[in-house]
């Protein structure tokens, strides 16, 4: 047995799951926000109940050394030597790596060298690194990135149309996101469905307040709708997803805005927040527009309408499909998302059931039984897939 | 019997075509290039040969003036005063023209006011139109609109997620173009099928140098490919199409150009020129793809794996679709393409015949009888269509 810490940090937050793996039970999970801020937020469930403190946290080293206090001071742990292994999110992993990896100063440099791909992203998650590094030393780490899945896509996916040196020099061409979300839950489609993967052509979508669907072939990621960024793809809480390319510079002519500053807007004021007018969070939309807002009916139409089309293009990609995934706050809850989504999918198979897409945040089919298309609500768990992979990657070390 | 001109004015050239109406025979057809340059060329077809002439020609009322000269020298007219009617092609009508209109003083002002959103194109367009109401004075005169068609399509198609102020106060949404080209093709199709065009779902592959897709449905455009410009949707000869947003302003930053820089790159040296990195032109990238050259591979592979989506995202947004259309340059002749695109789509219908898809250049069913989707290949024709709504718009007038 061995008990392995999933970590998320963000600028200014730091989610963990404490895990016992092999069987990934969760033994404690929480959360720190605004570090760095005043009243920073310490949150950590205690068998089963919320505990929440209220201190200022200045930086990401001295959240960890709080939590690891914090898991001995609540029993959860006697000695901070009962960590077995740490598992970190990195957004980007470019094309040097195509699977999680043993964190190593060498490999960190190799991370830092990628922030240019993901300024906000990555130099936060490595301040988590550092932080347990410094603090937990020679524990093993492991680094599980979002782009890592994607990484099996074809030339024909992920090459844009732009000047090859482009590709070759700036390292531009499409990555995709969400990949852990991804891999976890066609996986698990693969097991409910009790088929092997390689034998699976599944569209799986990841619906959240950032949102991305995949083309997954032999449970290998072949296209994906975000693309050199989270920007791109479908409409989401408040990102634009793709727009016309040309829009950016007759944007910045009309509002005399620079090019910063509209790509700002494209990720924090567009989405669905522009287009309903009041909120990028679906359910304000859903009553919103259950009240006979147009603006909000907009909003679902445009979202569900995305969605809808990625996956009649999934399936010519891939000649059909075999299952469709719901995933992420939105695909796990949402049943009128759902039910846009899946509306006149009949001509290529997919047959669903109004009752059984009631459901909510469980693993469910909500397919007919003799529907050819199998349509899955899955609830998504990247913690468990870090958890699992620092096992994978560090078994023979001090791990076991 | 009225003789009716096809007009197409970009900024250096002037398209004709002079068509006996209601027979839709063409009395003649021509070009004029280089106006305003140097050595500029007339070429018009007499009695089926062609006859071309280089002098130089300052402006389009000169290029006009010659036009209607030589179509009195040659014989094919005796006097300015046999022609009926003008139709021109004007690329962007906004929302204010949702079908072709009788050229006045107030709707030539209209057509000035969208010369923001179409700058390279209305202008050249007007000196057409200018040209001939100088010389012709009171001879009826149309606008034929590329956006038009895609008027009927709806808010959830045509809506950016982005503020909605920018759609109120700066026009900014997806108009599409081609309009023309889809309309004519679909109506066509509908003939060919014998099926009336109203219990028809079409999808309209217009592949030439530029490229865009419609969904069609009861006759009425419903979705399209390219957006707020003539840049967006699939990859085309020398555009990019769809990218992630978020690369214009990581291209500036690497390589130091500015906004109108990136834009002249996307719109001139992206596409299958730069996949390729030798030509925009299908027929040399298809030549060297077949000697083994790999980037003309992969230019080959991402134009029809764009297309091929394109179909399946439409097939989704009908529920189905009953017939497919190749037109222009690349989709009346490139077998290969067509092919490349027709590929692996039985899962919704599509049985095609690789004997039948040998055909180039002329109508002709490719599917096999059995195939629910039929999948034709229709050479397009915009100036017919010119010269149809000359007719239908100024019945009444002098010209009957």
């Amino acid at each position: 047995m061995s008990k392995i810490l999933a970590i998320n940090a963000g600028s200014s937050s730091l989610k963990f799951q404490l895990f016992n793996m092999p069987s990934e039970n969760v033994i404690t999970k929480g959360l720190v926000e605004r570090i760095g801020l005043k009243e920073s937020i310490f949150t950590i469930s205690v068998n089963g109940e919320k505990v929440t403190e209220t201190k200022d946290i200045p930086n990401h080293d001295i959240a960890v050394s709080l939590l690891l206090e914090k898991l001995i001071e609540f029993e959860i742990i006697n000695s901070y030597k009962e960590i077995d292994g740490v598992g970190h999110r990195v957004v980007h992993g470019g094309e040097e790596f195509s699977d999680s990896v043993i964190l190593t100063s060498e490999i960190i440099k190799k991370i830092e060298n990628l922030s240019d791909l993901a300024p906000l992203h990555n130099p936060a998650n490595l301040t988590g690194i550092h932080a347990f590094r410094q603090i937990l030393g020679d524990v093993p780490s492991v680094a599980v990135f979002d782009t890592a899945f994607h990484q099996t896509m074809p030339s024909n996916s992920y090459m844009y149309s732009l000047p090859y040196e482009y590709y070759q020099n700036y390292r531009i061409r499409k990555y995709g996101f969400h990949g852990t979300s991804h891999k976890y839950v066609s996986q698990r489609a693969s097991e409910m469905l009790g088929r092997p993967i390689d034998q699976l052509r599944i569209i799986s979508c990841h619906l959240g307040n950032g949102a991305s669907i995949a083309a997954i072939e032999g449970g290998k990621s072949i296209d994906t709708s975000m693309g050199f960024t989270p920007l791109a793809g479908v409409t989401m809480g408040t990102r634009s997803g793709d727009i016309d390319p040309a829009l950016i510079p007759y944007i910045m002519e009309k509002t005399g805005k620079n090019v910063e500053e509209v790509l700002q807007i494209l990720n924090k004021q567009s989405g669905m927040l522009a287009l309903s007018g009041f909120s990028s969070d679906l359910r304000d939309i859903e009553i919103e527009a259950d009240k006979g807002n147009e603006r909000a009916k907009l909003a679902l139409e445009v979202f569900a309408s995305h969605i809808h089309k990625y996956i009649g293009s999934y399936a010519a990609r891939m000649s059909g499909v075999d299952a469709i995934i719901f995933t992420a706050g939105i695909g796990e809850n949402s049943t009128t998302v759902r039910a846009s989504v899946l509306k006149g999918l009949e001509f290529m198979g997919v047959y669903w059931d109004p009752a059984l897409n009631r459901v909510r945040g469980e693993e469910a089919f909500v397919n007919y039984p003799h529907s050819p298309v199998k349509v899955i609500v899955i609830p998504t768990n990247e913690e468990v897939m870090i958890a699992r992979d620092v096992i994978r990657l560090t078994s023979g070390s001090k791990v076991y």
